[in-house]
This record gives structure tokens, sequence and C-alpha cells, in this order.
């Protein structure tokens, strides 16, 4: 039997081994195999806790991104969004929770419990954080009454995801910026 | 030697049995050879002209969607833009082009040859055509001046590929709507 501490420790040495692996290797290349080896972990253990190497890199993304996920809220909603979505897209923009990330979502393209858990664990929380902050704004007048908070995540991420797993060009708070300042603006002609 | 016309109806058949193979056993499962065996084709006929499985699969998608690419022009903005999104949308809703496209998206996370053939063939050809048809609509006064053309495509797609690669729930009719209506308005509280 092993301490819940024991157990804790081990935990985070196999997902930081996932992480160092994968950043080496690749994605593609990754085997709970290697990962249980360059841990000294037993295989059996991982898959105790991991049902597949998508769901063991998943929780090991999470436990770097846990503190980011907040917004600040100083009374200025541009302001604060343009902090969170510019601490996100510096996560995103280096190694090795960029490449990796893309690589999960890819994995979420075929493995259906792999999107499920992306959701479950990630979008999800972050969209209920997003739409609080987006419903403080709102009740202080600094968001269009009829903007549609259901549409939040899609309509503020959305942009990003396009430029991440899509043209695949760099994430940089210049684009965050421009993002933000068109979506504020809106397309419509001023009347 | 073939003639062209045998040559192009061997391409097609390929494509085609790519298409059909893909939709029964998953992009995943797909393979050369076996398309190659179902085609009747040989496995080097393929691989001169299809470098990986990739490449072969946003050919044969791409000779699906050709003519939908185009935007109409009847002189209203969002109409066209409705309808150019709406016809996008119902392919991306049905197999075999959706659950294929999300498998090609997934491909190029972690193959960069397919990520640059996707941009090339796919995603530029489309994001000229639409920022042709807003440059027409801003010149007869129906966007906003200030509207970014260069981020047309992440604007107005990237809550699409959010909703088709992230959470992973139906595009709609409706959705589309509500998504152009939020990115004409704004999220700025009207002044």
């Amino acid at each position: 039997m092993t301490t819940p501490s024991r157990g804790s420790d081990r935990t985070e040495a196999i997902m930081r081994t996932t992480l160092e692996l994968g950043q080496e290797i690749g994605y593609a290349k990754l085997s709970i195999e290697a990962i249980a080896a360059r841990a000294g972990a037993g295989k059996h253990t991982i898959y105790r806790r991991w049902p597949s190497k998508g769901a063991l890199l998943l929780d090991s993304l999470l436990s770097l991104h846990e503190s980011s996920l907040d917004y600040p809220d100083t009374g200025d909603l541009v302001a604060d969004l343009r902090t969170q979505i510019h601490a996100a897209v510096d996560l995103l923009g280096k190694p090795p929770f960029g490449p990796l990330y893309r690589a999960l979502v890819g994995e979420a393209q075929s493995n259906p419990l792999v999107a499920a858990a992306l959701n479950e664990r990630f979008i999800t929380p972050q969209a209920a954080l997003t739409v609080a902050r987006l419903t403080t704004a709102r009740d202080q007048g600094q968001l269009s009454p009829a903007f549609d908070l259901t549409l939040a995540m899609a309509i503020l991420s959305g942009p990003l995801y396009f430029q991440l797993l899509i043209t695949q060009e760099p994430l940089t708070h210049d684009y965050v910026d421009r993002v933000l300042n068109a979506l504020f603006s809106g397309m419509a002609k001023p009347s």
C-alpha cells in the first residue's frame, strides 16, 4: 500500500514524464510503455488511472494550465479579456503545451473518449468562467445586452483555434488584440 | 501509356473509393493498400500521385466541395453569407464529408505536409473568395469600414471550427444564424 502522498508524487512524476517525453518525441510516437519506463512506474499503474495515452496527456496538460483558467476582474471587460487571452496564448505558443494541445485536439477527432474528456475537464469549466465574467460585465453595462452568452466561447476562442489548428500561424498578443477589437466593434456598418 | 481520359477516370475512381472506404471504416483504419485493392489500382499508381493517405483524402474531399466554395452576390451581404455558410454546414453535417474532414484536420496536427496542403488547396482559396465578397459589400456600405479583412476567415469560420472540432455538437443553420447575428452586432454596448 502507498500513502496518499506517495501516490500523488507518483502521479505527478508520470504526468511530468508524459510532457517531457511528448515534447521530445512528439505525441504520435509517445507510448504508455515508454512513459512507464522513464517514470519508473508500472504500465498497469498508469492504465489503472488513465484508459489511454490521450487521457493521460489531457491530465498532464491540465496540470500546467489550471491557474491560468481564471479571469481577472479589474472592472474593465476588454482589458480583462486581453489579460486572460494573452496568458492563454503565451501557454499555447510555447512547448510543451502548444504542440501537445494541438495533438490532443487531433486525437479528439478520432477518439470520442478524449473528445468528451477535453470538453468535460477543460472546455466546459473555461466556458463557465468566461460566461461569469461576461455576465458581470453585462450587469455593469460593458457588454451588449443582446450578446448571446451561449456563443461566448465559440466567438471568443473560435478565431484562436482557427489560427492554432488550421492556418497554424503564430498566436500573438497582437492577433488577440485585433480579434477582440473586431468582435467588440462588430461587422455591421455603424448606423 | 494511358490516355488523359482513362487516367482521369482512374483518378476519380480512386478518390471515390477513398471516400467510400473512409466512411465505412473510418480514417484511422484507412490504408493506401486497401484503397488500391478496392479501386482495382496499383499501390504505386496511388503513391505516384499522392504522397500520403492524408493528401489523397484532401483531394477526395475537395472533389466533393469545389462548387460550394463560391459566394452568391445578391447585393445583401448577410443573406449571402448565410446562404454560403448554410451550404458549407450542410456538407459538414453529413457523411462522408464531415467525419472525414474532421479526421483530415486531426491529421494536419501531426503532419505538416497535410497542414500545408489543406491551407494551400482549401483555406487560402476560400479566404480569397470571402475577402472578395466582403470587399464588394464594404464598397456598397454593408460592412463596417473598420473591419479588418485579414481576420475575415478567422472571425467567420472560427466559431464553426470550434463547434466542429472542440465541442463536436451539431452544426445547424440556426447556429450559423446566431453566430452571424452576434458578429454583425458586435459585443460592445451600443453607444
